[in-house]
């Protein structure tokens, strides 16, 4: 189990009122089992919506989406794709927003990360790009048209991870990270009868 | 994201007594989001011990490993590795037994099981072979010299699956489970300085 990657806390951000998407940054930010104290995706359970078309809407499933998380460089990639200045963190709904881990919104499924003030947070997966980051950075820039349609494909792949708390804590802005990767499995499903769809 | 691995529960399984390891066959089970009701690895949180080296001993983290998992196909090449007759799931401290997944141990964290009445699971890791398996089946084969370090090789790969429950129910035996794998993500560290570690 490799433990050599190294991130910094560039921003921690809390969304707190429910119908807003955009977040705000925070000097601290307090970490418990549920989620980042405050913000609007905080609890241990969530009921089942688009992300997880797999269950009934409405069903009452664990929350393993509690914490969304970019990179710079990402936010970097997708403004250079958007021509703007910049994207911010805060636009995109983000609780977190790290630098220097290559390619972040790729760590796979399982990946921890450990901060120095206890918390550990583990990824559940790929955040797929929505319409509402697309509207959000469309309200700071109305000149732009069809920058929300445009921003789903800017933002492939480079639209950050979600995530929940295994261990809480506190988290600042300039907080060190070290990230640990999940052993490498590939597995692939059987071709054809009998066959073994396995490989290490 | 594919979806077509089927399984079948051939057995579900329950640890009642605290420091027993061995589990005992069940006609249903309920499911909560603190795991089997009743078994003695269910709750939200657990506390860290040697499976998890990377917080300090005694740690409270989110419990991630309520339930264990093994395959009938793998139980019969650890028995036929051991020279036995049989490895039970029961002797593994299983909660589930499973038949139909080729590799079920290899199946990747963010692997996604799904019962007929409600119940989601999703995959943490691979269980790590340890000693107290190993002397449980001692206990059913005293006259095998040396079993228990020995199914620690036999384990290797073999040993199935920790995870968590998604959402709750019952399990029976019979159940049918649809596995759904994780979208497949390779990536790799960076190998020197400003390399990108990623690749799709």
């Amino acid at each position: 189990m490799a433990m050599q990657l190294t991130a910094r806390t560039v921003r921690v951000l809390i969304g707190a009122e429910p119908k807003n998407h955009v977040t705000r940054d925070m000097p601290e930010v307090k970490v418990g089992f549920e989620g980042f104290v405050g913000d609007r995706h905080s609890g241990l359970t969530r009921k089942a919506d688009v992300r997880t078309p797999w269950f009934p809407k409405g069903t009452l499933v664990r929350n393993t989406r509690q914490v969304s998380l970019v990179s710079t460089e990402e936010l970097a990639l997708m403004a250079e794709a958007l021509g703007l200045p910049q994207v911010l963190a805060a636009w995109l709904g983000a609780n977190l927003e790290l630098a220097g881990v290559p390619g972040l919104t790729q760590l796979p499924p399982g990946t921890r990360l450990f901060f120095p003030e206890d918390v550990a947070l583990v990824v559940e997966g790929e955040n797929e790009p929505c319409r509402k980051a697309g509207r959000a950075l469309e309200a700071h820039h109305p000149e732009q048209a069809g920058l929300a349609s445009r921003f789903v494909k800017a933002a492939h792949h480079r639209r950050g991870l979600v995530g929940w708390v295994e261990r809480p804590g506190v988290i600042r802005p300039g907080d060190k990270v070290k990230v640990m990767l999940p052993p490498t499995v590939a597995y692939s499903l059987p071709t054809e009868p009998g066959s073994v769809g396995q490989s290490t």
